[in-house]
């Protein structure tokens, strides 16, 4: 191998995106973009804020945050970046006690689960030329706090990017970067779409296991338990439903419009099942089902 | 280690339960009885039935079957047990094949996941001392056919045996041995209540896949495909409504009215679930999510 000069491509790869990040929430998935933020020296400082010490001990035993606070002015203090990662019903109350104090030109992020509801509610509070670049990793894990935080989390998956009236095209390209360092697909949309998307894809998933696992609880038969005779499948469906509730309490209260007809049709196919099965009408029940086998073939 | 002669115990172990065993069917769950039962030497002899020679070979060569045919009367001839691996719907043509060329004293057997039907169907067709007893062992995975078979299958899963009127007791411990070699734990239960506890535990969770992936299908927002933007959760959720239907047919078609009352107690609880988000009615929607969470935490 022979030494060479670095492109100018290179340079700017090198080059931080930012000089101070702030993290309010540093739990798996703020926890997790700080890991990758630091090893690909992306940012030069980054500021965890949180409610408990504890997590925040552990993101800064982790190496993920240079400083830990509770305060969120101190958190805030010239930062050019801050990632919301905390509930979104918490977001706004967040980010107006830190915005007095972050640089003037900073990009106020996040990592909601419903995008809709984050632009209407934080837009309002950002003055140019700060400006508000809302962003949904759809990644996850059953496990939660800085110490579940993987840099891999991202590799593959989406981020969904949904600018509004007032977002610049600066500071989309320094998201887009930031999360193209994770490994992640990163790709634009209108607010109001995503959601009606992810109420599909990912809210609807998860009420259907919720209200199988609370149909089942408690259900006995003869003095025996039906959930204590499921085999794997019961395991597979089910799984969802125990996902953490402040996080799924915040996406129902702030999704509800897409969430009715996502509902709706699931209602309306479920029914279309207990009437083929009721009536014995095998021919339309395998039709249903045989669209169930190919909506599942596709996502394999 | 000092030699020491075999105990009673022992020597009854080694006994085969079995001189013939048909196995019509030679599935996954047929195929990995018979590889348990030839390992066990449980049986002396396996005569391996079905419709396609292509996965009767693969059954031959595994080693779980001693003969293949694809001729109920030859497959019957002599066996003091027949292991009816087939559809519900199928089983009783299937028996009527073979019924006069079993031994006189004949234990005919099953794995069909519905049992009142079973029971129903078969019983008064046999004369004893042949003997029915039906079971179902509550195992499974997402392959099918002998080259899936795995004697490991049923290792701690259930096996439930539904006595009859008519079954003798004697019967019974011969199919409760067979099944014990397995691994699995075996156990007694009226058809019925069995019925009535898979309709929640099994039945209910693969329609509620089945009609979550089946209203996903196709469904565009915008131009994009709502299925595209799942994560682990959609798939998870979604895994039964790969399984098949043939299987899947019998078991909609034989346990009806306990799929009844099942389907209607989900309804009613997704139909809860659909009032309180939209209703904003944040409390009783909590109770609701961390009933699914309670239910979830008994089975992880």
């Amino acid at each position: 191998m022979t030494a060479r000069s670095p492109s100018v491509r290179e340079i700017n790869r090198n080059m931080p995106l930012f000089k101070q990040m702030t993290i309010a929430g540093v739990g798996l998935i703020g926890g997790s973009l700080a890991l990758v933020a630091k090893r690909e020296r992306l940012v030069n400082r980054v500021i965890g804020f949180g409610r408990t010490q504890a997590n925040l001990d552990i993101a800064k035993a982790r190496g993920m945050i240079d400083v830990a606070t509770r305060d969120p002015e101190q958190a805030a203090r010239g930062s050019d970046l801050v990632l919301l990662a905390v509930p979104i019903l918490t977001m706004r109350a967040t980010l107006e006690n830190m915005l007095a104090h972050l640089a003037p030109a900073a990009i106020v992020t996040d990592v909601g689960s419903v995008k809709g509801w984050v632009v209407r509610e934080l837009e309002p509070l950002i003055r140019p030329p700060a400006t508000l670049v809302a962003a949904h990793p759809v990644a996850g894990k059953e496990t939660t706090g800085a110490a579940a935080a993987d840099p891999e989390l991202f590799r593959d998956r989406r981020v969904i990017i949904t600018p509004s009236a007032t977002t610049s095209e600066a500071a989309i390209i320094k998201i887009e970067k930031l999360w193209t360092a994770t490994g992640a697909r990163v790709e634009q949309m209108d607010p109001d779409l995503h959601d009606a998307l992810l109420a599909r894809s990912s809210h609807l998933p998860q009420i259907v296991s919720s209200a199988l696992a609370a149909a089942l609880l408690d259900e006995r038969v003869g003095g025996l338990s039906a959930e204590e005779f499921g085999a794997g499948g019961l395991r597979d469906v089910t799984r969802l439903a125990g996902s953490s509730w402040e996080m799924w309490r915040d996406i129902f209260a702030t999704n509800r419009d897409a969430l009715r007809s996502a509902m709706q049709r699931f209602a309306a196919t479920f029914a279309e099942f207990e009437r083929t099965i009721d009536a014995g009408d095998i021919e339309a029940l395998e039709t249903l089902f045989e669209r169930g086998r190919r909506m599942r073939a596709k996502i394999r």
